[in-house]
């Protein structure tokens, strides 16, 4: 664990606490940290301080923190923001080594608020204190060593293996509250507020190496510092899963960019992105994140996404089928050996094949008979058991030997006891045995599936970066050419220095101003060729009728030009035309680079043409990719399918797209002036020899 | 109400009713139904059937029915399977007028069951009896006149307006249980087990006239008769909401089928059409249902889908404002004049745009402010209110004014008490009150959201059918042409024919058997020209290589000749070729009608090539259609804004492909024959006089 993270056991693991603001008052923020710790059982002693109280909470109260006799580690502070500086001095004297500020009137707000924060920062780097907020509701950590509730929360969590930070404090109330009704049992939780100083990032570390913590859950607007939180992220999400509700989607700050990518991509993006590549799972609402939390508590993921679903009622079944497929799971036929199995402890009426259907009359024998026979089947990854009670059977008898199975099976098991709550017995059962239930199937599917994508992530392989030679120097010296000229737009030799010496092919083509050298340079280029109109201003040059397809003789090529005459050389004197090889046997692609303003740099895949442009078909991922990052962009798109050969063509090297976006993403290493950039469209050609760039656009940032 | 209708007054209104194989056995079924009858204070007399019990909950009991000294018209029926159709013979006898067996063993086993089923079927048929299941949990109304709880269920629901059917029994008691917590109230329900009688369209219409049911649910895993149940449906759902979870989504049947459009569709496919077209709501799950039937029990549709939020914590607004977005509502700009008028009464940290943000402090008063405020805003349809429980405020307080607002508006108010649950005094009140209340603000933007969707399937304008002239015969002697020579396809001439006496353009086409033939063709067509092989089982032609695109020279028709030679003759000596205008300036649609097993004939749409085959990007509508379907089509697939011009591309006449879609329609209902039938591609020109369907394949039935 770094320094930066052992520091945060001052306010995780403080030896004594000084609640600075504790009130006498019922209700009072200040009345109720108090009451929270010393009934939360905190360890070590709480000192009540308040200038004005002799007693709070029957503990005797000071006037300062440096009246306290004793040592003081951890520090709440309560009172109003314009005496929280003054606080916080007195805690740095006092040697208080970790500050939770609950305080709001910071950061959040207008006028004096911001300036105030950053003296409190300040206060704290100098004197080496860790802060939490301002502006929050407080942290808690469940460890009996420790016991410690530090929040203004109604609600005391049951102790278990999942971390939880929530930046917002509301919310943070909120999810104790239904940690404990759901029972998913929780070893800390913070509650970030402003985030001046604490950040996700730093709470991913010390909580990757907190032995209680089994999974780590987020509540999250903004990642702070995203290259923190991405290193962080994908090294702790191979040992523990990491889901967040990520909140705040609004695709803000890319209307003025020029390019495609930069008019497709937003911050959503960007976020999306950031969490696909570190190994992080994005749920879509906090329910959600319980019902997945609740199966993630064993720390068992499956090995595939096969599942067996054994019920005692059809219509459940059928429900938990549907929703299983949806959610891309297979429930999978089972070996003949399982049904067969199965079927010696089952009556002619009920159902050997998955759904597993026990009926009605299915005691707790039936489903241990039923549960040992799908377990045991290898072609098995998870089991959805299904329980609706009927009058005569011992409900509670059939809960314990789902526990029993659960337990002892390396496979995860969820059970949906159909319309029961907490106060049924068996429901009980399940929910101290820490056996993930619901009460609708639709729900258990959601968490199966939600098991299998964390089982994904952690599993994908990350290593063993691109191998192979660019030409640094040759690339540099075309983007530094037009840095000297003084141009954001890269010119046509430039264009193609840049990729040709990432190994990057690009179409053959001359630029030419007259008809007659157009007729000279399909001599190089050969027949059929395009004409493209090389005009300022013209950006879409296809719209604008820049741009003529398919010509195949010297006729067609005067005509082709005069066309272009007629429309652009009015505006335009000095136009100049490209002529290119037209190369059309393959799948037009769509490669591309934007910056994101909180994110920073971007690349996109897609098809060309309408693909990106109307149907929004396009998967996006931060730079740096690694392998895995840039075959997910491949095989991310809706049309993916198209490169494996549709309607009679054949298909294309996606192990050269993967490729050309890895070279592309060198390059943006290499060069981080590069602001912009579109191959559009990249050719993957049936032929993968002739595969090319078939136009680019590149532009620098300003300096 | 129809005859057949008010027939279930014996079943839901009975004036007494004899419980057939009553229980002295507490968990036993015949025992449990008594005591719910008996509980829950059914206000005639329940009359316990049993040959060897004298008295079943203090009650004197039976042998057989006919001993029973008074009248008796409703029969509950829960002796063993073998002894079903003696007491339903008894009943006869007796004068009942509805049953309801319970009793399983019949359609659901393999065996005797279904003969039973039929014989039981035939019993009631003979004596006008009504018959709800077998292999059901019973039917229920709260109607305080006949107060009757005829099920084994555990729970019995408060009175309300939500009327539940449920296809599934285990699923019943669930609901039951659900509808109990969550807070719906019901007017009655009925679980159907086998249907062998009394279907869901029957419950729609009985529930239709139903004074006390104001919303319609129903868990359905098929539809039985469905042509009854949309004719239903379409009628029920313009007065009340219907809203369904339809389970058992399988793609069956369609794998043999030849053309697109059977092996795009599925059952899967015509269920939803049939809920689409029918006005009634579907919706993924359980819980989906009834967060929707939360919000929909007062009754009030929103205008449009403009929300305002009103909030005192900014996270929460945030997931809710996500969410809305991600469901198609607009969190709205308020207007001026409200901004300012909620300005005047909330702090200056707070804030007045939409989400509104009171802030932590907001009471009673501050809330009362902005809701009057917002609510008052015309350019707002509807309002959610999220309330965070901070220590210092009256909760209680805040919930009696969302509660005031909910019940004189006429706009829909939803709450989120954020993580509040019932026992918390201000859920309670909510509740109490009816207004819908979630503890996460996600739910409460899809009940939002569901509600949004039920006001536009209720005003739906679905009047005015199409208005055109065809000529039937003509259209009609070509297929009957072909089934006159045995023939299942049509031929050119005949295809020709059909689409030409509906209305439907077709491009200029000749067929020839030689070079030359081609040749003088071209003099008809024009150029440039598309040749396409005719060549017996050629179906997806361009796979195959047959299809030679944009030949514009006689040097190209005869290398292209060759090129067809050599790839079809030899297999094919009888090899013909179609000689056609290319006609390429449009967007390719792709139009076909299939034939589902269960529902009948279905119509698709979508854009031509990878778009349908690939993509999947196709909408499918049961036949007839109606303008609105038709129109539905057309807007609904993902990449319909092609149609308005993309790329410096024209728009093209929407308005030519709805007419297109009820032409074909039109020829659907003239020719019963037509069994399968593609146009693709359609090509919708940029110029609409140009459009016309390109290629064109129609199958009859065989007879």
């Amino acid at each position: 664990m770094s320094p930066r993270a052992t520091s945060l056991n001052a306010i995780f693991r403080p030896q004594s606490v000084a609640v600075i603001g504790a009130s006498r008052k019922k209700n009072q923020i200040g009345h109720e940290i108090v009451a929270n710790l010393m009934e939360g059982g905190f360890t070590g002693p709480v000192y009540p301080v308040n200038p004005t109280a002799k007693v709070v909470h029957s503990t005797r109260c000071y006037s300062k923190v440096t009246d306290i006799p004793n040592p003081v580690d951890f520090a709440v502070l309560v009172v109003p923001a314009k005496y929280v500086l003054a606080a916080a001095r007195d805690c740095a004297k006092k040697g208080v080594k970790g500050l939770v500020c609950i305080s709001a009137g910071f950061g959040e707000t207008r006028g004096e608020g911001p300036k105030r924060q950053k003296e409190l920062v300040d206060i704290c780097r100098k004197s080496g204190m860790r802060l939490v907020g301002p502006n929050c509701m407080g942290v808690l950590n469940t460890d009996p060593e420790i016991s410690m509730n530090a929040t203004f929360a109604f609600n005391t969590p049951l102790p278990g293996g999942a971390a939880f930070m929530s930046q917002s404090g509301a919310l943070g109330e909120a999810i104790l509250a239904d940690a404990k009704d759901i029972g998913v049992g929780m070893s800390m939780f913070a509650s970030l507020g402003n985030r001046a100083d604490v950040s996700p990032a730093d709470l991913l570390e010390y909580w990757e190496h907190d032995s209680r913590t089994e999974q780590i859950l987020m509540y999250l607007e903004s990642f702070g510092d995203p290259e923190q939180f991405m290193a962080a992220a994908r090294r702790v999400s191979r040992k523990k899963p990491v889901i967040v509700v990520k909140s705040g989607r609004t695709a803000a700050g890319a209307k003025a960019a020029m390019s495609h990518t930069g008019s497709l991509a937003g911050s959503e993006a960007a976020a999306d992105s950031l969490m696909a590549q570190c190994g992080v799972l994005r749920v879509d609402s906090m329910k959600e994140l319980f019902t997945l939390a609740t199966a993630a508590q064993t720390g068992k993921l499956p090995k595939g996404n096969r599942v067996a679903i054994v019920t005692n009622a059809g219509g459940p079944a059928i429900l938990a089928t549907d929703s299983c497929g949806d959610q891309g799971l297979d429930v999978v036929q089972l070996s003949e050996k399982t049904e067969k199995r199965i079927q010696e402890g089952i009556p002619v009426e009920a159902s050997a094949s998955n759904p597993v259907d026990l009926i009605a009359t299915a005691d707790a024998d039936r489903f241990d008979h039923a549960l040992k026979a799908v377990l045991a089947d290898r072609g098995v990854d998870m089991v959805l058991a299904i329980f609706v009670s009927p009058v005569m059977i011992d409900a509670a008898a059939v809960a314990k030997v789902f526990t029993r199975h659960a337990k002892r099976s390396s496979k995860p098991i969820v059970a949906c006891l159909l319309g029961k709550e907490r106060g049924f017995e068996a429901v009980d059962i399940l929910a101290d045995a820490g056996v993930a239930n619901y009460r609708f199937p639709e729900d258990a599917a959601t968490a199966l599936s939600g098991l299998w994508k964390l089982s994904k992530l952690r599993s994908a392989d990350d290593s063993g970066g691109p191998r192979f030679r660019v030409q640094k120097k040759r690339g540099r010296a075309a983007i530094e050419n037009a840095l000297n000229e003084g141009r954001e737009m890269l010119k046509g030799m430039e264009l193609y220095e840049l990729l040709s010496s990432y190994g990057i092919p690009v179409v053959p083509t001359r630029l030419v101003r007259t008809l007659d050298q157009a007729l000279k340079a399909t001599r190089e280029t050969g027949w059929p060729v395009v004409l493209k109109v090389e005009a300022q201003g013209v950006v879409h040059k296809s719209d604008l009728g820049g741009v003529i397809l398919d010509i195949r003789t010297e006729d067609e090529l005067a005509s082709g030009w005069e066309e272009l005459e007629s429309r652009f050389r009015k505006q335009c004197p000095d136009m100049r035309v490209l002529v290119q090889s037209l190369r059309q046997h393959g799948i037009e692609t769509f490669m591309g680079a934007t910056t994101d303003a909180q994110f920073g740099r971007l690349l996109a895949f897609g098809l060309g043409g309408i693909h990106v442009e109307v149907l929004k078909d396009v998967v996006f991922r931060l730079h740096p990719l690694s392998r895995v990052d840039a075959e997910g962009m491949v095989e991310g798109i809706r049309a993916a399918s198209m490169f494996e050969g549709v309607r009679g063509k054949p298909p294309v090297d996606k192990e050269q797209l993967v490729e050309m976006l890895l070279r592309l993403d060198r390059m943006l290493t290499d060069c981080p002036e590069i602001y912009e950039l579109d191959f559009n469209p990249f050719l993957a050609a049936w032929d993968s020899s002739e595969s090319c760039v078939l136009d680019v656009r590149v532009r620098l940032k300003k300096s």
